[in-house]
């Protein structure tokens, strides 16, 4: 069974970049900047599951990428989760949370409906995350 | 400053044990097995502000939760989770989730109310998972 993306990731996220472990995507959902980390591990859904290494991995790339996120939407909080109850393939959420935004201080997932970006703000958001995360994020 | 619980948390969860970072609490709601991995490092309230050796502990401690969690409730999913947007002492969710328990498939937080343990359950629970925890968890 070679590696693929469970379907309702890839329609539901852009490509941003790959790290070692992950994909990086985003979630089409202007309502937050919310980003996701997908390890490129078969057959995987719980952190568990992967080798040491990898979980260690993960780690480095969840700072990395929370770091990134941090710097560039300066939010009131991250919200950082391995949900998996609908998508089983494992994926890690990281989503920017403000005081202001529509579901706060509640969880996003379950929350209302996603609006998607304008296509010209997604790709823009994209190279931005994608600048970062290159220009050594950690 | 010295390290001291946040009350929220103190108030909604009974202490299991402690391992070589993390506290391991378990919140006062039968619905669900969930347990709190609390990191015992003061003024933190994000994964990415502990050090790089600490984020892997974090890692092998939540890991070694998880495999007991699994081993005890056998759940669908595990959800593990940093939110903090109520409480910002940073805390590490782990919830044991079924396919017919009350919030399934959406998140638990801010789900309908918490039912407390009968007090008797609750230490029975805190001593198996303590048991399984000491026995090697990992």
């Amino acid at each position: 069974m070679s590696y693929s993306l469970h379907e309702r990731l890839a329609s539901d996220t852009l490509a941003v970049t790959s790290l070692d472990l992950c994909q990086v995507r985003l979630m089409d959902d202007s309502r937050f900047p919310w980003l996701i980390l997908v390890p490129g591990v078969v057959g995987i859904s719980e952190i568990h599951q992967l080798s040491s290494a990898q979980v260690r991995q993960l780690g480095e790339e969840s700072c990395r990428l929370a770091r990134v996120m941090e710097g560039i939407f300066q939010p009131d909080k991250l919200n950082v989760a391995s949900l998996g109850n609908l998508v089983p393939q494992l994926h890690l959420h990281h989503v920017a949370r403000f005081r202001d935004d529509p579901c706060w201080p509640g969880p996003v997932w379950g929350c209302g409906e996603g609006r998607p970006y304008p296509p010209q703000e997604a790709d823009s958001l994209c190279q931005r995350v994608r600048a970062a995360l290159g220009a050594g994020g950690a």
